[in-house]
Protein backbone atom coordinates (compact mmCIF):
# COMPACT_ATOMS: atom_id res chain seq x y z
CA UNK A 1 0.00 0.00 0.00
CA UNK A 2 2.73 2.77 0.98
CA UNK A 3 4.08 4.36 -1.79
CA UNK A 4 7.10 6.52 -2.43
CA UNK A 5 7.47 9.96 0.16
CA UNK A 6 6.03 12.42 -1.35
CA UNK A 7 7.18 15.13 1.53
CA UNK A 8 8.76 15.72 4.65
CA UNK A 9 7.24 18.27 6.44
CA UNK A 10 8.86 21.10 8.97
CA UNK A 11 7.41 23.62 10.96
CA UNK A 12 9.29 26.31 11.48
CA UNK A 13 8.28 29.25 13.54
CA UNK A 14 10.17 31.86 10.91
CA UNK A 15 9.65 31.18 7.52
CA UNK A 16 12.33 33.64 6.06
CA UNK A 17 15.09 32.33 8.38
CA UNK A 18 14.37 29.32 7.43
CA UNK A 19 14.94 29.96 3.54
CA UNK A 20 17.78 31.48 4.12
CA UNK A 21 19.00 28.41 6.01
CA UNK A 22 18.14 26.35 3.24
CA UNK A 23 18.78 28.13 0.22
CA UNK A 24 22.17 30.34 1.85
CA UNK A 25 23.45 27.63 4.11
CA UNK A 26 22.60 24.03 3.34
CA UNK A 27 22.78 25.27 -0.56
CA UNK A 28 19.14 23.54 -1.66
CA UNK A 29 16.64 24.48 -4.27
CA UNK A 30 14.15 26.73 -2.54
CA UNK A 31 10.69 27.41 -3.90
CA UNK A 32 9.09 30.87 -3.28
CA UNK A 33 6.95 30.95 -0.40
CA UNK A 34 3.16 30.06 -0.91
CA UNK A 35 0.35 31.12 1.02
CA UNK A 36 -2.16 28.51 1.91
CA UNK A 37 -5.20 29.88 4.15
CA UNK A 38 -7.41 27.49 3.61
CA UNK A 39 -4.76 25.26 5.32
CA UNK A 40 -3.79 27.61 7.95
CA UNK A 41 -0.02 27.45 6.61
CA UNK A 42 2.22 29.37 4.25
CA UNK A 43 4.45 26.71 2.79
CA UNK A 44 7.97 26.49 0.67
CA UNK A 45 8.97 23.57 -1.08
CA UNK A 46 12.58 22.26 -1.02
CA UNK A 47 13.26 20.46 -4.06
CA UNK A 48 15.82 17.21 -3.06
CA UNK A 49 16.10 15.57 -6.02
CA UNK A 50 13.98 12.35 -4.66
CA UNK A 51 11.45 13.79 -2.40
CA UNK A 52 10.63 17.31 -1.08
CA UNK A 53 10.78 19.08 2.22
CA UNK A 54 8.05 20.90 2.98
CA UNK A 55 8.91 24.36 5.40
CA UNK A 56 5.79 25.19 6.74
CA UNK A 57 5.01 28.15 8.88
CA UNK A 58 1.71 29.11 11.01
CA UNK A 59 -0.92 31.51 9.22
CA UNK A 60 -4.11 32.83 10.66
CA UNK A 61 -6.21 31.76 13.04
CA UNK A 62 -6.24 28.08 14.12
CA UNK A 63 -3.36 26.77 12.10
CA UNK A 64 -3.18 23.00 12.00
CA UNK A 65 0.96 23.64 13.42
CA UNK A 66 -0.28 26.41 16.23
CA UNK A 67 0.00 23.58 19.02
CA UNK A 68 3.05 21.64 17.50
CA UNK A 69 4.76 24.92 17.62
CA UNK A 70 3.78 25.78 21.26
CA UNK A 71 5.20 22.92 22.33
CA UNK A 72 8.50 23.48 20.31
CA UNK A 73 9.25 26.77 19.87
CA UNK A 74 12.05 26.33 17.59
CA UNK A 75 10.56 24.37 15.19
CA UNK A 76 10.90 20.14 14.22
CA UNK A 77 9.54 17.48 11.90
CA UNK A 78 6.28 17.65 11.54
CA UNK A 79 4.92 15.02 9.30
CA UNK A 80 5.82 12.04 6.81
CA UNK A 81 3.59 12.41 3.81
CA UNK A 82 3.36 8.75 1.51
CA UNK A 83 1.96 8.44 -1.94
CA UNK A 84 -1.00 5.33 -2.68
CA UNK A 85 -2.72 4.44 -5.05
CA UNK A 86 -6.36 4.50 -3.88
CA UNK A 87 -6.67 6.61 -1.07
CA UNK A 88 -10.31 5.00 0.30
CA UNK A 89 -9.04 1.58 -0.33
CA UNK A 90 -5.87 2.56 1.55
CA UNK A 91 -8.25 3.69 4.70
CA UNK A 92 -10.48 1.02 4.61
CA UNK A 93 -7.44 -1.67 4.76
CA UNK A 94 -5.69 0.30 7.90
CA UNK A 95 -9.08 0.91 9.76
CA UNK A 96 -9.64 -2.66 9.11
CA UNK A 97 -6.19 -3.19 10.59
CA UNK A 98 -6.78 -1.41 13.81
CA UNK A 99 -5.41 2.28 12.91
CA UNK A 100 -7.04 5.21 13.50
CA UNK A 101 -7.82 7.93 10.75
CA UNK A 102 -8.12 11.59 12.36
CA UNK A 103 -11.14 13.86 11.17
CA UNK A 104 -14.47 12.30 10.32
CA UNK A 105 -12.80 10.08 8.07
CA UNK A 106 -12.87 10.97 4.77
CA UNK A 107 -10.28 12.34 2.64
CA UNK A 108 -10.04 16.11 2.49
CA UNK A 109 -8.10 18.10 -0.68
CA UNK A 110 -4.31 18.65 0.78
CA UNK A 111 -1.77 21.18 -0.32
CA UNK A 112 -1.56 19.67 -3.72
CA UNK A 113 -4.83 19.66 -4.53
CA UNK A 114 -4.75 15.95 -3.96
CA UNK A 115 -7.53 13.78 -1.34
CA UNK A 116 -5.16 13.53 1.51
CA UNK A 117 -5.66 11.89 4.82
CA UNK A 118 -3.63 11.68 8.46
CA UNK A 119 -3.28 8.28 10.58
CA UNK A 120 -2.79 8.68 14.74
CA UNK A 121 0.89 9.39 15.77
CA UNK A 122 -0.25 6.99 18.63
CA UNK A 123 -0.55 4.13 16.08
CA UNK A 124 2.70 4.33 14.29
CA UNK A 125 5.82 5.42 17.31
CA UNK A 126 4.70 9.03 17.31
CA UNK A 127 4.96 9.80 13.97
CA UNK A 128 2.35 11.16 12.10
CA UNK A 129 1.87 9.71 9.21
CA UNK A 130 -0.41 11.85 5.93
CA UNK A 131 -1.17 9.86 3.06
CA UNK A 132 -1.93 11.56 -0.35
CA UNK A 133 -3.74 9.86 -3.39
CA UNK A 134 -1.21 9.61 -6.39
CA UNK B 1 25.42 21.22 -1.64
CA UNK B 2 22.34 19.28 -0.33
CA UNK B 3 21.74 16.25 -2.23
CA UNK B 4 19.05 13.73 -2.09
CA UNK B 5 17.01 12.72 0.53
CA UNK B 6 19.32 9.09 1.98
CA UNK B 7 16.57 8.73 4.51
CA UNK B 8 14.19 9.43 7.47
CA UNK B 9 15.19 7.81 10.73
CA UNK B 10 12.31 7.27 13.31
CA UNK B 11 13.28 6.41 16.52
CA UNK B 12 11.12 3.40 18.26
CA UNK B 13 10.46 1.93 21.47
CA UNK B 14 9.85 -1.64 19.81
CA UNK B 15 11.40 -3.07 16.69
CA UNK B 16 9.33 -5.94 16.58
CA UNK B 17 5.55 -3.74 17.17
CA UNK B 18 7.25 -0.91 14.42
CA UNK B 19 8.04 -3.77 11.86
CA UNK B 20 4.59 -5.10 12.23
CA UNK B 21 3.20 -1.82 12.04
CA UNK B 22 4.89 -0.72 8.49
CA UNK B 23 4.74 -4.30 6.86
CA UNK B 24 1.13 -5.69 7.87
CA UNK B 25 -0.72 -1.89 8.85
CA UNK B 26 1.30 -0.41 5.80
CA UNK B 27 2.33 -2.82 3.55
CA UNK B 28 5.49 -1.71 3.14
CA UNK B 29 8.94 -3.54 1.87
CA UNK B 30 10.53 -4.37 5.42
CA UNK B 31 13.55 -5.81 5.61
CA UNK B 32 15.15 -7.81 8.28
CA UNK B 33 16.88 -6.20 11.48
CA UNK B 34 20.19 -5.66 11.70
CA UNK B 35 21.98 -4.96 15.03
CA UNK B 36 24.58 -2.19 14.65
CA UNK B 37 25.94 -2.62 18.08
CA UNK B 38 29.19 0.61 17.24
CA UNK B 39 26.38 2.44 16.29
CA UNK B 40 24.41 1.81 19.33
CA UNK B 41 20.88 0.19 17.57
CA UNK B 42 19.38 -2.10 15.78
CA UNK B 43 17.79 -0.78 12.35
CA UNK B 44 15.42 -1.95 9.86
CA UNK B 45 15.12 -0.64 6.37
CA UNK B 46 12.14 0.41 4.89
CA UNK B 47 11.95 0.90 1.71
CA UNK B 48 9.61 3.57 0.06
CA UNK B 49 10.92 3.27 -3.56
CA UNK B 50 12.38 6.70 -3.82
CA UNK B 51 14.24 6.81 -0.24
CA UNK B 52 14.43 4.49 3.12
CA UNK B 53 12.47 4.85 6.19
CA UNK B 54 15.18 3.72 8.88
CA UNK B 55 13.38 2.51 12.13
CA UNK B 56 15.78 2.59 15.26
CA UNK B 57 15.66 0.59 18.61
CA UNK B 58 18.23 1.48 21.24
CA UNK B 59 21.08 -1.30 21.58
CA UNK B 60 23.48 -1.45 24.31
CA UNK B 61 24.63 1.04 26.59
CA UNK B 62 24.50 4.81 25.84
CA UNK B 63 23.00 4.40 22.74
CA UNK B 64 22.70 7.50 20.29
CA UNK B 65 19.07 7.24 20.78
CA UNK B 66 18.06 6.57 24.33
CA UNK B 67 17.64 10.15 25.44
CA UNK B 68 15.37 11.06 22.49
CA UNK B 69 13.43 8.11 23.60
CA UNK B 70 13.31 9.29 27.44
CA UNK B 71 11.93 12.39 26.35
CA UNK B 72 9.46 10.45 23.77
CA UNK B 73 8.71 7.10 25.02
CA UNK B 74 6.47 6.54 22.07
CA UNK B 75 9.18 7.17 19.73
CA UNK B 76 9.00 9.88 16.69
CA UNK B 77 11.32 11.49 14.30
CA UNK B 78 14.70 11.43 15.14
CA UNK B 79 16.68 12.76 11.97
CA UNK B 80 16.81 13.42 8.29
CA UNK B 81 19.66 12.02 6.34
CA UNK B 82 20.72 14.30 2.98
CA UNK B 83 24.00 12.60 0.43
CA UNK B 84 26.56 15.18 -0.08
CA UNK B 85 29.12 14.69 -3.13
CA UNK B 86 32.10 15.84 -0.97
CA UNK B 87 31.54 16.01 2.74
CA UNK B 88 34.55 17.89 3.86
CA UNK B 89 33.60 20.38 1.43
CA UNK B 90 30.47 20.44 3.09
CA UNK B 91 31.71 20.83 6.59
CA UNK B 92 33.79 23.46 5.25
CA UNK B 93 31.02 25.56 3.71
CA UNK B 94 28.70 24.89 6.68
CA UNK B 95 31.13 26.24 8.94
CA UNK B 96 31.89 28.69 7.50
CA UNK B 97 28.16 30.13 7.43
CA UNK B 98 28.08 29.83 11.25
CA UNK B 99 26.40 26.19 11.35
CA UNK B 100 27.39 23.76 14.15
CA UNK B 101 28.86 20.24 13.48
CA UNK B 102 28.47 17.84 16.25
CA UNK B 103 31.35 16.43 17.58
CA UNK B 104 34.54 16.80 16.51
CA UNK B 105 33.87 17.96 13.40
CA UNK B 106 35.22 14.79 11.45
CA UNK B 107 33.36 12.75 9.91
CA UNK B 108 32.81 9.24 11.21
CA UNK B 109 31.33 5.81 9.52
CA UNK B 110 27.90 5.67 9.70
CA UNK B 111 25.26 2.67 9.74
CA UNK B 112 25.89 2.49 5.57
CA UNK B 113 29.64 2.41 6.15
CA UNK B 114 30.08 6.18 4.52
CA UNK B 115 31.28 8.89 6.14
CA UNK B 116 28.28 11.08 8.26
CA UNK B 117 28.51 14.33 10.30
CA UNK B 118 25.63 15.60 12.04
CA UNK B 119 24.61 19.56 12.70
CA UNK B 120 23.11 21.30 15.73
CA UNK B 121 19.25 21.19 15.56
CA UNK B 122 19.08 24.27 16.57
CA UNK B 123 20.61 25.90 13.78
CA UNK B 124 17.83 23.92 11.76
CA UNK B 125 15.08 24.87 13.83
CA UNK B 126 14.69 21.68 15.37
CA UNK B 127 15.41 19.19 12.74
CA UNK B 128 18.50 17.23 13.49
CA UNK B 129 20.27 16.74 9.92
CA UNK B 130 22.56 13.82 9.23
CA UNK B 131 25.22 14.50 5.87
CA UNK B 132 26.16 11.59 4.30
CA UNK B 133 29.01 11.20 1.53
CA UNK B 134 27.34 10.02 -1.83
Amino acid sequence: MLGRLNHVALAVPDLTAAVAAYRNTLGAHVAEPLALPEHGVTVVFVDVGNTKIELLEPLGEGSPIAAFLEKSPSGGMHHLCYEVEDILAARDQLKAAGARVLGDGNPKLGAHGKPVLFLHPKDFFGTLIELEQS
